[in-house]
């Protein structure tokens, strides 16, 4: 099975409940924090679930570390590959960095050295390829032909989902009596898990995506009823820039309660009062709930709400705001 | 008493556990955050105490909440009154509009706006002077004169250092077996702190100080064997320019191990390690301490080592660092 799954199993609970044991010598049980301002602001109680201090910096390493550790030692011994320059192949390579296996991350020549040189930091390997998608798929499938490695895609694989869910897993033994959680969405993998968690053991939670207005195919995906894939869309976010997939749609078409959007400005200003107030660092992607609820706050005042936290992967030398 | 104190008591153990009781509803207990890249970037366990975190941004909050709600009710009513355009200025205005009080900061006129306004911003009134000693001090003496207001040094104080010294009291409460603990120098009210509480609950710990090459006046002052102070010095980490002083001189020639300095280059690419690698907001003066441990790999090596994180107040549109 080393082509990508054309029609992969929709993952349980139980799934999520394995994963969990088996990633968790090789994943932080990251700390919830709260801001009496960011409260006072909103009107409500935010719990902030850092998965920014998470391993590699992202969520993303719950669910790679899943899929890593779920390998046969055959399947291992041949490593694994996928094609992302974002949080999944450095989540990927960290994983089968700690498993002792090979990773190869192709990723286009024109990205940033810093992210080639963080998944080779983990021991991982870059193979290059032009920006096209189709110089992309032709480059993995030689990768993939040529090694043997097992294809984890960044959020359409059930072992991807499982592993996510174990995030909201956490938060709700962290916090008591949660109304609401919200998380960003982009190709959809942490509002899976996030949904694959809480529609069985906490059904009264209500689930929001968060979504940049530029590049808001999961919410128009939402209201049309069926995928709708953005034309390359532009934004401060770029960790949601993917569109929804199979195994994605499903949770979100029949778990989320809504899908908010922000604009670009606001995804800023949110992310700088996250830096300003709570002294830690988020990605873009990680303000847009905080954005989200600020433009909506009649739905979240007065409630529990947990915030996902995503990631805190950025360049620091290229921060999306002026020097005054 | 509203005259700055010529000669203050040196504060007592029983003096932080009084102030730690006091202050607990006001102030945060701050968690410890560890970094696997750091431990073996350094070869030591690095134990980071996260006054970032504190309320108002900094450890600050602990000794100005101790001297505000230590006062008499009698003189609360006049309220408090110091001068400093940092963090006590900050965190004096918080504690005192915890209790309702007064709070007045002189301020130089051409300190940055956003400072001014976040001392308004707790209900503070600032009260602008020219950038002057002479003016500072004439100006900070009419506030007395027509207040009655008590003033709270933001250092050479011995209800400030018992209350900074609750810091010290938590860490070795959450991390056992403490080698070494290393706090950023500047007048001396962390380390004096730090001094008071583990000299007599766990002398054992060695005790070390941080400071800028640029500012280095505590170690001059340590070798000398007598106070020095700078003349106007110049460095990133702007909270630690300022002279020691009777009191916290006492503490730091009895009890510190050693004062290590650092570059200004190593203070700038620590802080940019702490906040890439950690995912936190640190100030350039909590990153001194990190930057002496690179400097000096070898008096940390295999040690366990308490890393005060003093603060998390720093421009964010005036990074110490380029744009690539």
């Amino acid at each position: 099975m080393n082509s990508p799954v054309s029609s992969p199993a929709l993952p349980t609970y139980a799934d999520v409940v394995a994963a969990h044991e088996r990633i968790a010598p090789f994943v932080h049980r990251t700390p919830v924090l709260t801001s009496a301002y960011l409260d006072a602001l909103t009107g409500a109680s935010l719990f902030f679930k850092c998965e920014n201090f998470q391993k590699a910096g992202a969520f993303k390493a719950r669910g790679a570390s899943n899929a890593v550790f779920g390998l046969s030692a055959e399947q291992a011994g041949k490593g694994v590959a996928t094609h992302s320059s974002g949080n999944h192949g450095l989540s990927l390579s960290y994983a089968a960095g700690r498993r002792g296996i090979p990773c190869t991350v192709v990723m286009p020549r024109t990205a940033p050295q810093a992210k080639k040189d963080a998944v080779k930091g983990y021991g991982g390997r870059v193979v290059e390829c032009e920006a096209s998608t189709s110089s992309r798929e032709a480059v993995f499938a030689e990768v993939v032909a040529e090694t043997g490695a097992e294809f984890v895609h960044p959020y359409n694989d059930p072992r991807v989902i499982a592993g996510q869910g174990t995030c909201s897993r956490e938060l709700v033994e962290q916090v008591e009596g949660l109304d609401a959680v919200i998380a960003p969405i982009g190709g959809g993998g942490m509002v899976s898990g996030t949904c694959l968690t809480l529609s069985p053991i906490a059904p009264g939670i209500r689930i929001y995506a968060g979504e940049p207005e530029q590049a808001d195919d999961a919410a128009r995906s939402f209201r049309a009823g069926h995928i709708i894939a953005d034309d390359s869309p532009e934004t401060v976010a770029d960790g949601l820039k993917v569109p929804l997939k199979e195994l994605t749609w499903h949770f979100v078409k029949n778990h989320v309660t809504d899908i908010l959007t922000a604009g670009e400005d606001e995804i800023v200003a949110a992310m700088q009062l996250v830096w300003k107030r709570m002294k830690i660092v988020i990605e873009p992607s990680s303000a847009v709930p905080l954005a989200a609820i600020l433009r909506n706050p009649d739905i979240f005042r007065g409630k529990r709400v947990g915030v996902i936290v995503t990631g805190g992967n950025v360049d620091l030398e290229r921060l999306p705001w002026g020097r005054s």
